[in-house]
């Protein structure tokens, strides 16, 4: 039994060595899927997230994000969306926290559960802690139909990502931020916040994501380069800003999970607060940074560690003006993709850990000490 | 100048070989004093916050919390009180965070900037921020009375926690969470939810507070001979929950800024979803544990790494139930206390980060790269 399974697998492998791979490089396939029914037409329908979904957005006036690790991380990106594009507050909150706090409860929030198996045992708890306290408007997205978490909420989203074997999460992760997006907009639009045009325009750069995330791929040659300097590493540190800042936390989670580097993540701002210590050669400093603007500001933060062999590794977008120089090294993606800028940002962190990892001979598909779902506390 | 600059601040250290060391032991006293007008009778006067607290308090349905580094953690443990005791839906945000971002204001918040010199460029720029956003309702909690941000606040408390040299904050940590305590008091008695007698015991509490933190500074032998076996090591994992997880974040950050050692915080529950894949003989994890059920599910968590050699320091309270074991240590604080323990429980971790800097031999009071105030971006 033991060997038709390997076999099958194998199979399955086709040309990638790991699933992990394979899965990094399905993104634009499960992406594409995933948003299919959305962006047939020109005009997004609320149904894509349930019968009653209409009503529902309608009639909240917050939204409460619950869930767990790769998870948490989706729906702290979408926390800026939905503030900044739909005009609702709305907090993301780690379930484990949530389900054994005393929280002030809305019940005119929307309480979205986010989980790829949907069997995580933490957000199935929050949600139930949830309704307990009285909320009667929840959403989950999840991976997998006919999942605990999906036939607990009165409203849902099925991504269509297929099945994730590698135990960290990287398909699951950009296709939940692509049905975020989905909700987001269809939030905005339920509160005039869309105009046709930009409805229309938004679609269009829907339709256009997977294209793009192809794009980023092909650059996996040289993340691989970039890769082998960390492999002989112990730390590093992530930095990102607003929408990017929890794309930084992803790529630090990754790079742990699989390669065993203590990676952390930090909101750049927060540099000179304390982590700015921790910088020297043996702490190299990734920045995930779209703009020009975060980035002079970290220039002139690491300036001072420069002397200390502090090396920043800068993850840009083809539009900025950033020119690589003694000790920052810079890769360019594509042009900025707007609000869609952190699933393509994504992509070069997943390709990073993988081959770190890789470098190491770390069992990438199946990290020490972790499970894929985590359905025990 | 320059000697007699010297001496003078050898004569202000007395017995103590550091700032940070003195102000540690200091913190008896910044917590009597700045609690000393709000104990000195039988019930709290919302005037504590200014001229008009009373009226700005009976307007307010949210508070945002708005802080940087040290203070930030501050602002996070209020933000369970606030939820929890006066049922008042509360965020504490990154100020680097909040002022570049769209957010969606509530003109009815109470928003709190926390600073300990009162001039932190980024807290500034964010209660400016806020105010452009037509937030009216502004608290400042800050150790230096005439400081930017108390001149431009409506509203504003004084932590005397006395100047703070040493760059790793300690008193004026816990003096803002003494403050921040007293405001959720009266938050909470304003909507109805505190009783005189609760109230009066809050008092008692406080009162005793002190006393308390003295008997947790008694501890510094058996801190100190944990330090020893962290100074080796260059990786730290701090783990906790609810309230005492941002303790965690604080010790983590502590460890970093003056030892140069790795220190992660998680809430405890995200530990299965990516860190522990990090956790060996070389990654000690700490857990702020001031009960047996966080303490019995994380036994659980690392029964697996146990085999790898992964070492468990907890600081637990002195009416838990832990037995130490094999590879998992137990430092008994005082009994539990309530809603005040996150202040107990700062002070162990602000000593064993000391005291691993010190065998370390690194420059306690002057960290490389920090500077005492953030005054630029």
């Amino acid at each position: 039994a033991h060997i038709s399974e390997q076999s099958s697998e194998m199979a399955e492998l086709g040309n990638y060595r790991h699933f992990m791979q394979k899965e990094i490089h399905e993104q634009p396939r499960a992406l594409a899927d995933t948003l299919h029914d959305a962006v047939a037409g020109e005009s997004l329908m609320p149904e894509l997230f349930g019968f009653e979904a209409a009503e529902v957005f309608s009639r909240i006036n917050a939204v409460t994000i619950l869930a767990c690790g790769t998870s948490f991380h989706a729906g702290k990106v979408a926390s800026y969306w939905i503030e900044a594009l739909a005009g609702i507050p709305c907090r993301a909150e780690i379930a484990s926290e949530y389900r054994y706090r005393d929280s002030v409860p809305n019940p005119d929030a929307l309480v979205i559960t986010l989980s790829q198996s949907g069997e995580t045992a933490d957000t199935l708890a929050a949600l139930n802690h949830a309704k307990a306290l009285g909320h009667q408007y929840t959403l989950s997205i999840c991976n997998v139909p006919e999942s605990a978490l999906v036939r607990q909420s009165k409203l849902r989203f099925l991504t269509r990502a297929g099945p994730e074997i590698g135990v960290a999460s990287t398909k699951a992760f950009t296709t939940q931020l692509a049905a975020l997006f989905l909700l987001t907009l269809l939030l905005a639009k339920q509160r005039g916040r869309l105009t046709p045009a930009a409805e229309a325009a938004h679609i269009q750069s829907l339709r256009e994501l997977p294209g793009k995330v192809q794009h980023v791929l092909a650059l996996e040659p040289e993340v691989e380069r970039w890769a082998e300097r960390f492999a002989d590493k112990q730390h590093a540190l992530f930095l990102g800003r607003g929408m990017h800042y929890p794309i930084a936390m992803e790529g630090a989670l990754k790079l742990k999970e699989i390669s065993y580097i203590h990676a952390e993540a930090y909101p750049a701002g927060e540099l000179k607060h304390g982590p700015l210590a921790l910088v020297d050669k043996d702490m190299p400093v990734v920045a995930i940074a779209p703009n020009d603007t975060l980035l002079e500001k970290l220039k002139s933060n690491l300036q001072e560690v420069r002397a200390r062999g502090g090396e920043l590794y800068v993850f840009a977008d083809a539009d900025t003006h950033i020119a690589p120089s003694e000790g920052i090294h810079v890769l360019q993606l594509a042009d900025h993709a707007g609000p869609l800028s952190p699933i393509l940002h994504t992509i070069p962190l997943q390709m990073l850990s993988y081959h770190a990892a890789l470098q190491k001979g770390t069992d990438v598909d199946k990290p020490r000490n972790l499970a894929k779902s985590v359905t025990v506390e």
